[in-house]
């Protein structure tokens, strides 16, 4: 099957390099713009400030050859298979994040925390469901 | 961006039509097997029993050009952007199903609940972070 993802806007943040990135959100990352393409606003309709939203990228720097890894990048840690980690590097590096809505500017959303970089291309917008997690 | 997925295994499930699916896995949804294609089996190496996963699938059934429905596909919902729900049919249809893992046989996982259809395109697997929802 031949599966295509078409981004639906682009993350603008001041974390230009994966250096600087913390490894979650949770972990002092800071704000961010996402700036929705204009084909795809439409489909913004009825998300507001304060929505919790899941936020889903494409790790564009990620490796898709890394089946295992060091968790937290940590060489104490024992060698794990990308599937029980958070690793960015994974075969198909979808990037998942929780955000909080702080402003909501056109096509453009204020969130965060986010940890993705200037410039991840956005391919998904979710809401928290309360009773998923 | 060219954005390819490359499937990591495929779901089978008693569902064979969206028809017969609940909207989510915790609305009655069945237990389901999760086939991991071999290439990508090391990725799980790690993966227990009992632990809680965020599976991520291609919903091939979906339709890419909806940008706003009606929730719950009851037409006494205001009309509102698929972003703000969790509509099958969006811009690049990507499924997370929060499920548990039942039983590990190899490249077989056996979770649940989950509401995709048999033959649903798996594309990730990620671990439940407990801080992040």
């Amino acid at each position: 099957m031949d599966i295509h993802l078409e981004p639906i806007g682009i993350l603008r943040s001041e974390l230009t390099h994966l250096a600087q990135a913390p490894k979650q959100g949770s972990e002092g990352a800071p704000q961010a713009r996402l700036e929705l393409y204009p084909w795809a606003q439409r489909a913004l309709h009825g998300v507001h400030v304060g929505d919790r939203l899941l936020v889903l990228t494409w790790l564009h720097q990620a490796r898709r050859d890394v089946f295992e890894c060091h968790p937290r990048s940590d060489p104490n840690q024992p060698l794990t298979g990308v599937f029980a980690t958070r690793s960015p590097d994974r075969p198909n590096p979808i990037g998942l994040h929780p955000v909080t809505v702080r402003a909501l500017d056109g096509s453009t959303l204020h969130i965060g925390p986010i940890e993705a970089i200037d410039g991840t291309p956005v391919v998904d917008i979710k809401p928290v469901l309360g009773n998923e997690f």
